[in-house]
């Protein structure tokens, strides 16, 4: 096993890359990488770093050299030889050849595109601009590099035992948690927690401690890396930035309408049962679910990731019984903001009612608040989102309007076309 | 930095000897075995091991197979090269060649004498016997082996990640005392936990602790082993053993009386300063005190190990101040079940008014109280005495009763030689 605080306190980071792999990332950004490459591959795209947790001053904390290398490092990677075999010989959802020959062949031959980094206001400005299905490559590791090199900061003058006992406490906390999830029933869980994860090798412990702590109820791991190396099941399916970039190349309000639906037939071509999850949220679910076409009703599940999500459960419930169809047989994700007390809650409201299943991510692989003076290793809200697609800026509404991002009359525009009039802030903790 | 836990889950107890060299000892037992060697080396001595925490039936815990593999491991070792090197060349209490040529010439060529074994009601019957510089060297592994297998056997089946878990929650506990510590000025404080210690791993990691933890305040540890790896200093001057002996060996009731300050008398002879710490407490610390001869009054400290400590160091400090001693110049020693809010309180009473040095044992070593089902990892008290010297039974009487051995007429015989009367009973805790 990996002595984490040794390994901090002993290699002043050289030995350690942040990112030590092209599939140290999402297996959704796969997924999705694959379905952009298939239908909208020439997609000019950019991707921007967005730090809603603005106190957090990042180009202060962050050496802009030490970012620089983090960065580079990632661009030097490629597909090795094991990854390839593992992601073209795996079964993924029960699939095998989830990923095709073209889509393999394009994988091993990519490296990383170039990023833009500026300082300003005490912020990084990072953004990577390219083709689609290579720039969404960056989302996770630009993430995951930001967040590491903020703990590194933090940790960096600490003594040796000093640093044992900051993992030790984080190792108790992870711990009473994994305990405490233990009492749940039928419980099913997975870590989505790459990210914004405190470190690379503070995930890998989590997710062991997970599978031996918890056995059948955890279900697997967003990260691929860390799915293939400890032979546990890759999760995920699709995110915003489909509909986020299907949306911004809509030429009229008709087809940005359209839009949301028109990715989903994208991916029902293309996935079945457990990989047909709608993710609703983008731009208001109760309107999407409104106007959403029979077939949607008949995919397997839901994932609520924005506003209250013992109400988005009810409302998708409410849905799937209106279009007749029964809501024992459908998949609730749970994947916004989660946290023991909250996941314990939700399972007690759906679990019976509905298939429920958690993704459970910051909380799981970043809780370190209150373990340092001045709280400096806690999570906070950091993004890599697609602002722009073929020179057109992207929005997301959500059902949080503390999360919707994109220009203020765009926002407006699409809160016009998407029939979203109030909503109900929620804090966005991370 | 050695993962204690990942090794305990992995070796299965083969690859770690409990006791693992010949000076994985307390330092006192050396400087007393060569005070032995040269004044009574012939005295034939039985050392027995005595449970007192009956209600923990270490014969049922603990295999007798894997006790004696450990057992006659100790027996197969010798001192090695650079042990003895580091015993000849070192600097202990400020002394060079500290160790006489004689002795390590003897010490060079031990190996430890047999052991007796027996079981007898859900109890280890465990006895040494034979020339006294011999089988006093048994006591500490003898004890560190005993406890050590009952934290195996507790450990023996819980997961990898539980058993990460729970060495991350010791070392939390531990630190969190060391932080404690830290707040006390001018504090001294040297590790004393060897005899019951958790492992041996475990101790070596709270030594370090102290010592990235406390600094200056951390002055040194007991064991000899850990001293010389860690490069720290070796701590310790006598024990109860010495007068017990001696005073088993008295022909009269004349004799018996003096025999306490016939071993200090030996003791005298041979070392100067810090060394000259009296143990007063063997039959009693009043009257040692009132009836010691006034170049006694002269020695650097005393060491309060039963009873109560406060009332201890009082009467030490008015001893001093009628026999013309400046008590600011004198050291006192607490020894006897500490742990921080006791430590603390001992400071805040005699810091100032004499030098004030703390032992720390058990709790500093083997505080796993609470920290599994049952609470089987909790400290318990286990001693390895001297019971006879010469045929004849030996006899502790201490400051408390509960901590009084050997045959009550015989106990009753010394209370009235040593005119000790009413005592009142601490509880004995480890």
């Amino acid at each position: 096993m990996v002595d984490i605080a040794t390994r901090v306190y002993n290699h002043k980071w050289k030995i350690d890359p942040i990112v030590r792999s092209l599939i140290d990332t999402d297996f959704y950004k796969l997924l999705m990488c694959q379905s952009v490459f298939r239908n909208r591959p020439d997609t000019n795209v950019t991707f921007s770093l967005i730090n809603r947790s603005k106190s957090i001053r990042l180009a202060e904390l962050i050496d802009e050299g030490e970012l620089r290398e983090q960065l580079d490092h990632v661009r030097s990677l490629s597909l090795s030889r094991g990854e390839s075999t593992w992601l073209r010989g795996n079964t993924f959802y029960g699939k095998r050849q989830m990923f095709r020959p073209d889509f393999m062949e394009f994988l091993e031959g990519l490296h990383l595109p170039p990023y833009h980094l500026e300082k300003r206001d005490g912020q990084y400005e990072l953004t990577f601009e390219g083709r689609w299905p290579e720039v969404m490559l960056w989302e996770i590791p630009a993430l995951a590099i930001l967040m590491e090199l903020r703990s590194r900061a933090e940790l960096k003058d600490m003594g040796r035992f000093e640093l044992q006992v900051l993992y030790a406490r984080a190792m108790t906390r992870l711990w009473e948690k994994v305990q405490a999830l233990r009492e749940l029933d039928s419980l099913r869980i997975a870590d989505f927690g790459t990210r914004r994860r405190h470190s690379f090798l503070w995930q890998d412990w989590c997710v062991q401690a997970m599978m031996e702590g918890l056995g059948q109820r955890f279900t697997g791991t967003s990260n691929c890396l860390i799915a293939m190396r400890r032979d546990i099941e890759a999760i995920g399916t699709n995110a915003h930035e489909l509909p986020m970039v299907y949306a911004a190349l809509a030429d009229s309000d008709a087809e940005l309408r359209r839009a949301p639906y028109d990715v989903l037939a994208d991916w029902h071509e293309e996935h079945e049962g457990n990989l047909r999850v709608i993710l609703p949220d983008t731009y208001g679910t109760a309107q999407f679910l409104e106007h959403a076409p029979d077939w949607l009703a008949g995919w397997t599940g839901i994932r609520i990731d924005s506003g209250d999500p013992a109400q988005g459960a009810e409302a998708a419930i409410r849905w799937w019984q209106k279009r007749g169809e029964d809501p024992k047989q459908k998949l609730i994700i749970f994947s916004d903001g989660l946290d023991v007390d909250k996941i314990a809650e939700l399972h007690h409201l759906f679990h019976g009612r509905v298939r429920v299943s958690f993704g459970w991510g910051t909380l799981l692989t970043n809780d370190f608040r209150g373990l340092v003076a001045g709280d400096g290793l806690a999570p906070f809200s950091l993004v890599c989102k697609a602002v722009a697609a073929n020179g057109r800026p992207t929005v997301k509404l959500s059902d949080n309007p503390a999360k919707a991002t994109g220009p203020a009359p765009e926002i407006a525009r699409y809160r016009r076309v998407f029939d979203v009039d109030e909503q109900t802030a929620q804090p966005v903790l991370v």
